[in-house]
């Protein structure tokens, strides 16, 4: 398999430029240089193949080629409404939320969160996690690039009107909640996962008045940071939506 | 929700002593002392109410009190065969394979896990992995100890007489597997999860000879470490074995 690279556009001739991050694993972390075949991804589902043409220290350029097989999309477009966690957690949360194929990634800020949307806009902390999701489909074979929003508090989030269903995970203990059982399949849907400590009673009950279904995955407690890989798991199954 | 602890077993008259890890975990961690209520779980499967009757620095012992609630097990008993994956990273796979439900884990060597059986018998590996085991069933609330195999190579666990069926997870692109759709329900069954490299032709083969079903989840490629808990989830999940 050919090394991926992320090329989100290309001039007419189909002649483009690496950015710094890309062009650093090209040439240090995979030493490749002049006539390295490679594959490109736009981030919007194509793949191709493609040419190293120059490979300096400043400037990686390639020319592109022909279209080339990508991982196909999940038949279920999720998008993962992820309660920040503590740490580098979130990190992780990221990367195999990607991976798993989930369409966008919105972090909110629950009650539990033990953070605040300030110091995360302070951190630039979505900048990291975008650079995290392309790093993420680089390994996973993906072409599309999930978007990671800018951090809102829960309840900003919950007040946007949405034209898809939603799904909130809870813990097992603490509400009622059934598994996906009795929940239909939909083609897009936000997935909406708790923090460290799970929600708080207002958060359970504004997810009730906006109509949100609570879904429950089994009867042991979940990691807040493994949570949203189990839930997409569950889902792709469940629906056949891999 | 009490704090809970590893009691394997009491006398006659529901006395018992926690040993040194659970015995700091109380009084160092938690700062609990004399009086406190706590949970304490068999491993087998028995959950009770306990007293602290005495929290000292050598000896903390405690009276066991009716039975308590626990997390059920799974409808289905999934042993999970898991390739051993560099440094830590197993550790992270032992933790959520417990909390997920496994009941079982067999630790093995494939031709791509770059470690020996043997130094990983002088690292004491399997210990660690049953410590491990032990504090996330305290996590997640169960009541079982799932027991840590000591490790094997792949094909001296593969050549073991069996009684129920075998599920290799094979890479998406490599080779020809479907999804979980045409695998009837099984009440048991071992799931068999490669290493990074994923498996050699070599393995495949026997898998193939010795009637193993193959399964990929989704056209993705997943992380080793991450795997596991996918494979579990979509078992659990396709199979309302939760």
């Amino acid at each position: 398999m050919r090394p991926r690279f992320y090329l989100p556009s290309v001039d007419a001739s189909g002649r483009g430029e690496l950015d710094d991050e890309e062009a650093g694993h090209l040439t240090r972390v995979l030493r490749l240089g002049v006539g390295a075949e490679i594959d490109v991804f736009d981030g919007r589902g194509g793949m191709f193949r493609a040419l190293v043409t120059e490979a300096g220290r400043a400037r990686v350029a390639v020319q592109r080629l022909e279209p080339a097989a990508a991982a196909p999309e999940p038949a279920v477009r999720v998008t993962l409404v992820m309660s920040v966690l503590k740490g580098d957690k979130m990190d992780a949360v990221v990367r195999d939320a990607v991976m798993m194929g989930a369409v966008a990634i919105q972090p909110v800020v629950a009650a539990r969160s033990e953070v605040t949307v300030t110091a995360l806009q302070r951190g630039r902390r979505a900048e990291r996690w975008q650079r995290i999701a392309v790093a993420s489909v680089k390994q996973c074979g993906r072409a599309v690039v999930p978007i990671v929003h800018a951090p809102v508090t829960l309840l900003t989030w919950s007040a946007d009107p949405r034209d898809r269903p939603v799904l909130a995970l809870m813990e097992p203990a603490g509400h009622t909640a059934a598994g996906l059982d009795g929940i239909a399949r939909a083609e897009a849907l936000d997935l909406v996962v708790g923090p460290e400590g799970g929600w708080s009673a207002e958060e359970a009950a504004e997810f009730a008045a906006r109509g949100f279904r609570s879904v429950s995955l089994g009867r042991r407690t979940l990691r807040a940071d493994v949570a949203p890989v189990v839930a997409l798991a569950a889902l792709y199954a469940s629906w056949n939506g891999w």
